[in-house]
């Protein structure tokens, strides 16, 4: 077990009607706020005006910035930046799911001091300040509510890069499950694909964390009961809130303590597929997993095999895959590239583009080889 | 599930050798320290001068309380806070087990507005600052190295009263599970009796919180694995360090978070056996808990099935009780009264106690009839 601290700073609150708190938490956060969001949706669920109403109430001037992407390209970011830079914004709100959030990072941080927003994800410039980030969240996913990272990609140097700083830790995040209840079928499985990866990108890390790996298998026997039954009731605020709270807890530290890290290879390749096809992030990563597992199932034998039987209690690595295999196709998430439309004339693109954005993992390295043939897998 | 936030602003630092790391960290709270310990097993195991020498290291001035007790006496954090007044002391730092730091929380408490403890305890008198309080534990048990609570007992009104406020979460704790290399057999198995039962206590709350019922069975699936194994091995590091994170994780709000509340009602009676015989508090929780369980065997129908099933992986009610009979058992610690030299003809006066006392739990109510027939069955 590795030394490690916890000091976790989001206060997030969680639950029904939780933005009523919004006006009296934010009132010494300054008067001037960013609101960022994404493409709109939270016009037609009536999210948006609930925001812009309790900012009101607190006596914000809001100035807006609109139209992050699903895969949040770098570019949004550096305009979001020069807005608030403009007009001396005192804060950030972030509304929306985890591209929103993880791009109004990068925002609250690059805003003081006028960084390039991609110099800091490829951790060449280095900020010494943030602005305070509120963060709404729309979707159960990411986890990014409460923990210190960003992904962002850029389709110029075709890259997805992932970024870490304390300095981006939400400072107070709302998760209201009833924001949750318009996401559609797709992106919930989307979502909880998500989650379930998460959880195994920390257990295949390094380190002798088991109680950490027990919150690894709480968390995805969790999903796989909730997650099946909320694809069939999405109205469910019940299941909303498990499916939400879980995502929190899949990636606010909970499950890495005790690790040297996490292992992360499958998110390396998952991004390069998003960067593609742009295929949403945990329908690349249930396609990605399965492949993973069964090309490193020699290395990995004696954690699949526990893994396997705290989590399905089944006996074998073969059975451990199959299950999860099981769990990504109960809970509608591809695992098969022809799934989504690609074909294997096109697997060497993908081959390519990981070799060249040296996707290798960090505890369970992949070298070409493992690569070409994990996209065989797929 | 019930709304919730989750903000718990205590730093915790765990690994060996952390404590290193206290003179950086303590340099902007003032000079004057009050180290508060017990009845000076620190004094024989070295910890006392490793954390004085870290003190000294930090330029403070040391101002000592020694003899904190195992079921910690008001009567001693009354004299600790007018030592500290005396002395216009800047922060506490407490070293020791959960009767040392619930002290020194009150202490940190009380000193800078000088109020009575019992008043506060009692929540006669509102505090509204506390000073600086550091920990470092030396006994994996009872939580309190990351949570608002306190535990103090008044010989002279023969009370046992649990305290909370936000004021009393510890700033900064070092949990070094080397620190905990030299508990006896005795005091490793009640830790993790204590540890066991506050998952229970959660577990039994009020409110529909599955995730946190995952982590709870997480926390005693790791208590059963490691906690055997670390009797026969007691110099283990990294089964202390096991169990250590696991005390933490079982009463930090993890296991809470969803929940309306706790239940409580085992710890409302093993307060009383242990006002009355000076019973260590994990033994008096093993005692307990059985006894609790087959008498709310009905009314928990549901609740003991399914935890059983998750825990045990076994299918009835009286195997549930039993499995975690066997497992206090193989862990050491009492399941009887008996087994503490407490005949059948004292219990009417721990009866009497209870009723007294008030011991009604929290979620799960107990009547004067229900007291006397879980008595009857320990």
């Amino acid at each position: 077990m590795e030394n490690f601290t916890v000091n976790n700073p989001t206060r997030l609150v969680f639950g029904k009607g939780v933005c009523d708190q919004i006006p009296s938490h934010i009132k010494n956060y300054g008067e001037k706020a960013l609101l960022v969001y994404g493409k709109g949706s939270i016009k037609n669920n009536g999210i948006y005006n609930e925001i812009k109403q309790q900012l009101e109430n607190a006596g914000k001037i809001i100035f807006e910035f609109e139209g992050i992407k699903s895969n949040p390209l770098v570019s949004d970011v550096e305009n979001a930046i020069a807005l608030g830079i403009k007009n001396s914004v005192d804060f950030v709100i972030a509304v929306g799911g985890g591209s929103v959030i993880d791009s109004a990072k990068i925002i609250a941080l690059c805003i003081p001091e006028n960084h390039n927003p991609w110099q800091v994800m490829k951790f060449k410039a280095k900020p010494t300040k943030a602005l305070p980030l509120i963060t709404v969240l729309t979707l159960a996913a990411t986890g990014t509510e409460m923990n210190q990272f960003s992904v962002l990609q850029n389709p110029i140097t075709k890259e997805k890069v992932g970024f870490g700083s304390p300095l981006i830790y939400p400072t107070i995040s709302y998760c209201d499950p009833s924001f949750t209840l318009s996401v559609s079928k797709d992106y919930t499985s989307y979502g909880i694909a998500d989650i379930i990866a998460h959880s195994l990108e920390a257990y295949f890390g390094d380190g002798d964390a088991v109680l950490s790996d027990r919150f690894v298998v709480s968390i995805i026997r969790e999903m796989a009961e909730a997650g099946p039954k909320l694809l069939n009731n999405l109205n469910n605020y019940l299941l909303r809130s498990r499916v939400l709270w879980a995502s929190t807890c899949a990636l606010n530290g909970l499950t890495f303590y005790g690790r040297k890290s996490g292992d992360w290879g499958v998110h390396d390749i998952g991004h390069v597929i998003s960067l593609l096809y742009d295929t949403p992030h945990g329908a690349s990563l249930s396609i990605v997993f399965p492949a993973w597992m069964k090309y490193n199932s020699e290395k990995l034998n004696a954690k699949l095999l526990w893994l396997g039987q705290e989590v399905f209690y089944v006996k074998t690595i073969e059975e451990t895959i199959t299950s999860f295999e099981n769990l990504f196709t109960e809970l509608n998430s591809p695992t098969r590239l022809s799934q989504i439309g690609i074909s294997d004339s096109m697997k060497k693109e993908i081959t390519d583009l990981l070799i060249k954005n040296n996707a290798t993992g960090m505890t369970v390295k992949l070298d070409n080889n493992a690569l070409e043939e994990i996209v065989k897998l797929m």
